[in-house]
């Protein structure tokens, strides 16, 4: 039985719409934010993964989210993913929305509303009946702006069934044609989605002319578990995000939902748009930009999903590796570290990789990462993809920067006070700075902030090297407060010490955009949903 | 319908056994190896955590697994939760897990062999009858060497339900107290366990008379979905780690198993002896020994679990938490980061401070970390509970160090040549190295080869500050590979350098231990029940 979309035309009943809140969930949790930059590059990875719809942003949360979702509408102007806005069921968060997203070639306005008796009377302070008025007034307001309307019950899942019931049918009848009703709280078990999804299936007049939609919250371990039993009652929309980021314990991987029906065939014989040899890349590629990678064992994308492969083998996998695993590293994109550029290596070969790697970057990128790489293949006997991904990761994010570190020298060892001096250029000028510390990286912070003055608080510092080996770079990811903002910078070198001052540069520069934004405090309160 | 089992008595039906695997399953992934003094640690928060059953290793695996087994077995002599070893379906490795579990006052020889038609015919190279006649001799020489006897069917969700329940019923008759399905390879889905469970309850004679256990891995990510739904369909005994860690994806989360039982208590009415306000105390324990925090989205203990404690303020929680929070942080163990001791205290705050924390020091060790208490509050104007486990966590794996670090000074900057000087004592003897680097921690590891030679890879560096602000502590670990043994070493200093140099010489002591050990590789075929 197939179903019509303006979006998507025709849908088979079997085909499964995955959509990625990334950008907007994800991206709100602490310490996620991301830059405008930071996020066309995820939005591109998303549309290259095969997602159908992009949740951008909440355009009205602040200047800069209606900037990202515009811009993202814009990168989308002529194809790609639907793109997505939220925003409450008001007309100023309607209006909002559909301006940031007039240049998308398809886009959804997405409106939350809570059901719930709790979210109801403590946070809206409404009637039900108010509720119910306000879902049809907002999603009529919605489809004048949008032939795709997505309609989400906050809290649903916690929700009187029959009330429920009566929103549902009132967003059906007012127009929408996506009816999402999250887990809000991460409260629920698999039989919870299938008597949900089922009940509104069998009682709401009207549900066959809708998609119905899941988003999962991982509180209790069973966001993915959630899904499917979703997907089993009916649901041909789910919301995820990469890694399975989000607010408090996250929402469902999208990783593991994507593997969960290509691996369960037998038992989930449904079809979906992603290209699973991507899902490893599009993982890495958030990890970078967060500063957070995934724990070792996480599923699908983790260092030790596949751990045969790195190091301990195991007998039965050398005899048949379908004795221990149940999919391919490759079908996720995982490969050989392979060995790939050395100081030899010419500029073409380096742009092929660049290439290969899915980066496209102008001729005075390519130049100044060319440059970069040589210097790093001088002091590093093989270049992996990760230590190319980082070093361009690292000029990409750097271009605009107001503050740039000139120089550097730092002293430090057991018994001695560590000391730094150095040299930084702030809008043009230049600026020296002097300063002892606990250790030869707070040394180093305390002349940053001597050569230029600030007051923010260090909410985080954290080191991986990119690459094994005792040559390996240093990333250091450094996450900065001021006034409730919190911004990360990450830095890239084969000196621990450079890689913690260029990261600190890098979140101050940050911080320097973030303060010509504001966010209303009040906003926050919608952004859970 | 009460059960009567050898090590727990009458059992109530609805009470659940947590069999807890961290050290057995969690300590056989890559990366996450544990040394005999880490084990013990270990397995003295999971008794005060309240696990029914620690899994503490394969007794036959190596001398070194088969001293942790017995070291473990020592330390629950007189009480304390029952001590299981693993070992496959044959003699020696039976007598062997019964040698090492000897002294423990409850024990469990646990026994693994594969029952699905991939593991017996590609890796055990049996037929359907060798197994079971092996199924019902290895569980009846158990049976000679304890009461309590767990059988589990490796591969178990994947095996003919016919030739299963064939299995079962030899391991019961045999004697088997606990039978486990294992879904080894992470495939199944909730449904799956249902029907599995459900299955052998319906055909198996004597199946009442038995604890009926799931064990789980995470591969889809169900890992706990389906636990739960293993404990719907009458399993009352659940294998689990803390933090999830294990082969591959990891395990089911016992904190989150134990979280959604006690929160969903009204579609889950069972009991357990789980004490949840130490769940955070225990996971935050093992990321300290391996070295591997969890995701800041990690359920339960990751850092954002109750991100709204930590920054981002929602109105709706400010007006009535339960909006957003199923669960208080509270009961799982989190408080607000007290600031605790500083540069006045004495000896006997700093006495209580550490038994407070849940350490039992002796008067040579309180002396050491309080002379580093006071020379790390002097430099530091606040110190945080996590600095004073952090410190002590340093002395307890530093007290019998073959490789001591005396001095060290390192130079290092934008544009220069980063160098290292430093001293060591080796055994007692004096010994200088002095090197450069392609970076400030490159310089300071290749000094200490020179002044130790040795070849080892570098496989992991990382470094963590322990707690937040520019005077924290650092926190690093370096992961040491040798012959394909890995080792990891920590250090903690308020200077990057000086800890990566602590880290790297305690791995080297770590390895110098491991030495003087053998793992014989066969072994490892059999650890992925």
């Amino acid at each position: 039985m197939a179903i019509h979309h303006p979006s998507f035309g025709t849908l088979d009943d079997n085909r499964i719409i995955f959509f990625d809140t990334t950008l907007r969930d994800g991206e709100q949790s602490p310490g996620f934010s991301m830059n405008l930059e930071e996020k066309l590059r995820m939005a591109e990875a998303l549309a290259e993964l095969g997602v159908d719809v992009i949740e951008a942003g909440f355009a009205i949360a602040s200047p800069g989210d209606f900037e990202s979702v515009q811009s993202i509408a814009r990168k989308f102007a002529k194809d790609g993913p639907v793109v997505a806005s939220l925003g409450r069921a008001n007309p100023a968060d309607i209006l909002r929305s559909a301006e940031a997203l007039k240049p998308a070639a398809r886009k959804r306005i997405h409106i939350v509303l809570a059901t719930s008796e709790l979210h109801m009377r403590v946070k809206l302070r409404m009637s039900p009946e108010e509720v119910l008025d306000l879902t049809t007034s907002s999603v009529a307001l919605g489809r004048q702006h949008s032939d795709d309307v997505e309609w989400s019950a906050e809290d649903g899942s916690r929700s009187d069934p029959d009330f429920l019931c009566r929103c549902v049918e009132a967003a059906i009848k007012a127009g929408a044609t996506t009816i999402n009703i999250p887990d809000t709280v991460g409260y629920s078990m698999p039989e919870d989605m299938a008597r949900i999804f089922r009940d509104l299936r069998n009682r709401v007049p009207g549900i066959e002319k809708v998609i119905l939609s899941a988003h999962n919250h991982n509180d209790l371990g069973m966001a993915v578990a959630n899904t499917v039993a979703a997907i089993q009652a009916g649901v041909r929309q789910i919301e995820s995000t990469i890694n399975g980021i989000g607010e408090r314990a996250g929402n469902a991987s999208l990783e593991e939902v994507a593997m969960a029906l290509r691996t369960r065939r037998d038992a989930l014989p449904y079809t979906n748009n992603i290209v699973s040899q991507k899902l490893l890349k599009t993982s890495k590629l958030l990890a970078t930009i967060t500063g957070f990678d995934v724990q070792p064992n996480k599923a699908i994308v983790g260092r030790n999903a596949f751990a045969h492969e790195s190091g301990i083998h195991q007998d039965g996998v050398l005899k048949d590796a379908s004795t221990y695993e149940i999919m391919t590293p490759e079908s996720v994109g995982w490969t050989k570290n392979s060995l790939v550029l050395g100081k030899h290596s010419g500029r073409a070969a380096f742009r092929d990789k660049l290439s290969a790697l899915g980066y496209t970057v102008g001729d005075n990128q390519l130049n100044d990462a060319f440059r970069r790489f040589k210097d790093l293949a001088d002091r590093k006997k093989v270049v992996y993809d990760e230590d190319v991904v980082a070093l361009v990761d690292d000029e990409v994010v750097r271009a605009n920067d107001r503050v740039k570190l000139l120089a550097l020298t730092v002293a430090t060892g057991l018994g001695t006070k560590p000391m730094a001096t150095l040299a930084l250029e702030v809008d043009g000028e230049h600026r020296d700075g002097m300063a002892s510390g606990d250790g030869a990286v707070d040394a180093t912070f305390n002349a940053i902030r001597q050569a230029f003055p600030h007051e923010v608080a260090l909410k985080l510092y954290a080191v991986q090297s990119v690459t094994g080996g005792t040559d390996a770079q240093a990333r250091v990811t450094v996450r900065l407060e001021e006034d409730g903002k919190l911004v990360d910078g990450q830095g890239a070198d084969t000196d621990t010490i450079v890689a913690s001052a260029r990261a600190y540069v890098h979140a101050l520069n940050k911080l320097l955009v973030k303060r010509e934004r504001t966010a209303p405090a009040e906003i926050q309160s919608a952004l859970s949903a």
